[in-house]
């Protein structure tokens, strides 16, 4: 079929004014969060489940590839659309359908925020964990995708743990549902599970049941200081050993600080080597307290220098302000940078940031750590210029030191970005060549032509690495 | 290959005295909790890893079909070998591997029972929810395998919100791990949650690391009975909506407690229509007696006859002694039952009890009601005699009115037991014919020459049903 045929097929479906074909279009969805870019075919904006399962049809029938895409924030360049694939977007999907107080529930559209639908389901006493740094961009569908993660994960996990249903576009055009409102569900395979965190290679995702909780009454913040960034790990541990489960604890080292400070002032420690951010949350203000002294009690263990405890919700937020600045901040300071997400068992923080120091200066780069220490998901960036190749080469090393020291030490890849592009050719180092071609058995099961967002997840032997794109 | 070169054939794998094939020993391994017996046409009882993946290269050479089996205890009939079938038996596979404590992880063996873990990993201050009814019997491979819940669900949800980790031999005998200790991780497909809940059908599971969590220090239990079991529902709602999150919210209706003070007084309260228990856990007591006030005001609300807080672990012990000794007590009554496991949201509990109600009467049976009223996963119990056909016509009658009720009802046929043989029937009324569809095509991609326990989970068009076996 031409390309035109094509076009006025897709119209016909959504619309004249939801194809985009012009240039500066195209350019406009070729990115995502990392430094990837490659055009699109054409700009396909279903608004219902049927036109994206007739999209599906007419990309079946001809072949064409679709890469569904959100908002496009992903740090692994999962949504970004490969040469000759027609951008999915799903972002005119945008409605809370229903928030349901009785079965704690919401059903969502792909591409409702994240921050809009906490919003949303707080104002009714419920919430929605995940909370990804990117929530005030970042949408549900592109969540679900990539199964993302935030901030709370160590205390309430991640995106995948509160889908308790889906709507998905099957490849060849199929619409299923998996799940419901029912908490517990052991009946077939755990589709769910499958889709999310899939990356768009199985089908589209079209509407979202979220599992919420309610909302703790009370959430408390504070921060340590420690001249040496091993006793903030050590701190790490045994706060868990203490048997405490805060909601979180975040981790960032002085580089990371020093940049933050730069674009937005918050007072943070520079003169320490680390600094740990702790919340609790909970319904019972007393025991928020207890835990709290605990923490203190346990850090002072440990070498802090200093600890405090946020006074009111003004200074916790302005913590956690300087929390989400980090990727902007990082950002402006050199042309690139590379974000890991490697995730490790907690026993091996230490060792991780240890390791990633050592390459760092053996390949003569910078490369902040911060990241979510609590449960062992750190987010080492490596700064950069994609203009300087002698550098990039060394870069390119880095990276991949930085992966087989998290694989050698028990740990993975992603913790909550996925694989997209920016670490598919590391993927058989990770899980292994037989999980790896079971993996790639199961996709050629749902997605027998392939269709379905190629050339993610799965590596191309010969073909470009992650750094060429 | 003729059956006596099989035998030793196994034999040269796991030792002579490993390979039963004695008519008694078949008989032992025939059953599962259910009522269906088939004897398999040999018992091989491997103890290493090694020994499951050369048992597999011989099935997947010889086209024999396995049945994974660890301490038959199902309730689906997820390990009922059918005829031709291996059980490839895990109990000699049984050890605690490690408890680590620094990540809260505990490694095992697919054998090891449920009550042994809990208690081993308790005496280290750590805690591993999952807690099926047959937690002193049934072991954590088959718990995996069926992805067992439990009372403790509601606040802590079900196996599979536990595993880290599995290795788990392929149907052709390559041995993949998948996961780790690490708290989050998103790399790739998620096979962990693909293995767990398959019953066997994609392939042997032989090492599971569990995720744990710090030992809460206080549990609290308390009762209320209710002269009308829509007001025990009724409650069970309002809880939920109150904001609070309950360790447990158990149900029992009148005849199934007039049946455990049959089998062993308790003091139930048999003139009430209906009881709830009640159990909340955590490491601040005050906060446990807030919620305990709390529930308690809002069952008197809703019309509880009489609430009572258990003054003492004994006291408490009595009450959760008594929930255990339902599907004891049940047997007793008639030669067989028929336990359900029909799962709905919560805001449907009251419609689903008042249907199987109906469907009892209408069907001239005794159909109590138990189950885990506060996720809303019901077991009702259809009492009978399988030696008496027509007792039994009526009996299938009413299975499907009850899976047919809960579907309608926007829940599903099984929110613990699995599907097995009990439910396969079932399946596309319940997920539908293209989801249906996909499972089997995942089957038939990770077990392309069908020898990993056939029979199961998949309807077989014209195939006997789920009665006959």
């Amino acid at each position: 079929m031409e390309r035109s045929g094509l076009i006025t097929e897709l119209q016909s479906i959504v619309g004249e004014r939801h194809v985009l074909t012009a240039d500066e279009d195209l350019l406009a969805y070729a990115y995502d969060g990392t430094w990837y870019q490659s055009r699109p075919l054409a700009v396909v904006l279903p608004e219902t489940t049927a036109q994206v399962a007739a999209i599906h049809r007419v990309a079946t029938r001809e072949r064409i590839a679709l890469t569904p895409r959100a908002m496009g924030s992903g740090l692994s360049g999962g949504s970004v659309p490969l040469a000759g694939s027609l951008v999915l977007g799903i972002m005119r999907m945008n409605r809370i359908l229903e928030i349901d107080e009785v079965n704690a529930a919401a059903v969502v559209q792909p591409g409702v925020v994240n921050a809009d639908l906490q919003r949303a389901v707080e104002a009714r006493g419920l919430f929605y964990p995940p909370d990804p740094s990117s929530l005030k961009q970042s949408a549900i569908g592109g969540n679900v995708a990539e199964n993302a993660g935030g901030a709370r994960c160590l205390k309430y996990g991640v995106t995948g743990d509160y889908v308790a249903a889906l709507e998905v576009v099957l490849p060849a055009g199929e619409i299923i549902r998996t799940g419901g409102k029912m908490v517990k569900n052991v009946t077939g395979y755990n589709l769910r599970a499958l889709f999310t965190g899939a990356e768009g290679t199985l089908g589209t995702i079209t509407e979202i049941t979220l599992r919420l909780l309610p909302k703790p009454r009370f959430l408390k913040t504070a921060s340590a200081a420690f001249e040496r960034i091993e006793d903030a790990a050590a701190t790490v541990v045994a706060i868990g050993s203490a048997g405490l489960l805060p909601t979180s604890i975040e981790l960032m080292d002085r580089t990371t600080m020093r940049c933050v400070e730069e674009l937005q002032p918050a007072g943070l420690p520079l003169l320490s080597e680390a600094m740990l951010l702790f919340a609790v949350d909970g319904n019972h203000e007393p025991s928020l307290d207890g835990d709290l002294a605990e923490i203190e009690r346990i850090a002072r263990a440990h070498g802090a220098t200093a600890v405090q405890v946020a006074a009111n919700a003004a200074e916790s937020e302005a913590l956690w302000n300087a929390r989400r600045a980090i990727s902007p901040a990082l950002a402006r300071q050199r042309p690139h940078k590379l974000g890991e997400d490697i995730s490790v068992p907690r026993s091996e923080i230490v060792h991780m940031i240890r390791a990633v120091n050592e390459i760092a200066e053996r390949n003569r780069l910078t490369i902040p750590i911060f990241g979510h220490a609590g449960d062992g998901n750190l987010h080492p960036n490596i700064l950069c210029d994609r203009a300087n190749p002698e550098e990039m080469a060394r870069v390119k090393t880095a990276a991949r030191e930085i992966f087989e020291a998290a694989v050698a030490l028990g740990g993975t890849l992603s913790g909550e970005h996925g694989i997209g592009l920016l670490k598919k050719q590391f993927m058989e180092l990770d899980v292994g060549s037989d999980a790896l071609a079971l993996m790639r058995r199961i996709k050629d099961a749902v997605d027998p032509l392939g269709i379905m967002n190629p050339g993610k997840i799965f590596p191309e032997p010969g073909g470009p690495d992650a750094f060429c794109l």
